[in-house]
């Protein structure tokens, strides 16, 4: 396994694989779990060559308190990705990914509007931006995310759409504990109190499921019913519960067709999200 | 010669051309003079496979008017393409390039503020993501441009460098007429009056030039000794007149080191812009 730090390396160190079968790449910011290893197995079984990049891109996030106590542990991560059969790690230093400030960026419009993106300010810009970066440098013809991230997701998609990119999205599902909560690097920011209470959202979203499936159609009252379920606990504040259609992200008032219920919750000073896809009885 | 009418066919027809040495692309709007001959006949002794792109984008038009009259002689861009030895044109349908308004789209900041991206709102960000959408169906190694349209190439050489589009931005002379006047498809739309008229640009961005020469550091006192040069005539109106670093685009109040002069003017119903390199004495 080959572990690069910058951009010109990476570069350099696809031109031989690019020629012979198919890179895949699977884009993290590291602290790596289960719902990783499920990409990197997959992108395994797909792939000529797997690329994993590892970088907590500083663009992405609207609070600095949660860039400086995102989770590195670098060493554990090439570890796992030895075990996983990984070929290259690319690990970049910011300065590397950002010799300066961007000028030129990738802007996200409607698709951002709602959700994470009405609560995050500049944050899919700054995911879509480092997203199409990666692609860039790796060139690769596939790239794999996990469906946990939903929004983001439908975000890559419609980059990939609007600008033409020569890559396939190839989104994974998303890979949960035994009660329910979903895998996240954010998880092991939990106390043991807080990890208790996290899989309250997880719940709350199946409601939303079990509701729509059960023939409630108007989307305020499977909200009301659902975000009902969040315990009233003060280390808990839901910061959104809302139905979308999964391909635009826009608000849906009358769930007519399959619909996407997402969330964050707040417990303690983590935030996590998740969603469910919703489909009404035919 | 091939002529294709989708990204879905150019991308297809690059396939095979991809391994066998350099693709090189020449984005245009059509109506094609010497200057864009001047880009086809530099990418076609650098390159194995020349495509020239002709896309009159909806995107980068503020006015609708200069949209509707931007002029589209098909068969004779056709013709000097083949004459020149042009291997592919990609000449899309407006729907194939946009099957719906783009939702992600590519945002130039601070290097679109000044000079036509402050009269041109939202203009480089239309040029940029059609570029990159270009970029991405094409794939070429190389891109040629024109350094008539400056701000276009500082703006493409930003994105390229931000974004780690692969691709070598190659910029080209500017082609005259006898007269000074900047070769450019809106000439066509002059008057035989509004001719005579048009070189007024050119003089005073000479003018620029020979002052900051002589000496003169104030941008302030070069822009009036400039601006002033241009013709009291009811049919021209400066628009701007800057001078500014060639790179970053923005505007230096002492000239203290090589600078652009660029300005744009109207003649008529015709706006035009050119620029000249300004370096003060040693």
């Amino acid at each position: 396994m080959r572990v690069v730090q910058t951009p010109d390396e990476i570069r350099a160190s696809m031109v031989s694989r690019r020629g012979s079968g198919t890179v895949g790449l699977v884009p993290t910011m590291g602290a790596l779990h289960a719902g990783h290893a499920r990409l990197i197995e997959r992108a395994r079984a797909d792939c000529t060559t797997v690329v994993v990049s590892i970088f907590v891109n500083p663009l992405q996030f609207d609070r600095a308190d949660d860039l400086a106590r995102y989770p590195r542990p670098l060493h554990a991560d090439l570890a796992l990705c030895e075990q996983l059969g990984v070929d290259v790690v690319f690990a970049p230093t910011p300065e590397s990914v950002y010799p300066e400030p961007p000028d030129v960026t990738v802007h996200v419009g409607a698709t951002a509007k709602y959700l994470c993106g009405a609560f995050r300010p500049g944050h899919f810009n700054g995911v879509a931006t480092v997203v199409l970066k990666l692609f860039n440098v790796v060139q690769p013809q596939v790239a794999y995310f996990g469906e946990k991230d939903a929004q983001q997701l439908a975000v890559i998609r419609r980059m990939v759409a609007d600008l033409n990119v020569p890559v396939t999205i190839a989104p994974v599902p998303t890979v949960r504990e035994p009660d329910g909560l979903a895998l996240s690097s954010r998880n092991q920011l939990l106390s043991a109190e807080e990890r208790a209470l996290a899989p309250a959202l997880r719940q709350a979203l199946i409601v939303a499921r079990d509701v729509v499936a059960g023939g409630t159609r108007d989307t305020a009252a499977v909200k009301q019913l659902a975000a009902g379920t969040i315990p009233g606990n003060e280390r808990l504040r839901l910061e959104y519960l809302e139905i979308v259609d999964p391909w635009t992200f826009q608000p849906l008032e009358h769930i007519d067709r399959p619909a996407l219920a997402a969330g964050a919750l707040w417990v303690g000073s983590t935030r996590l999200i998740d969603n469910v896809l919703c489909t009404p009885p035919a």
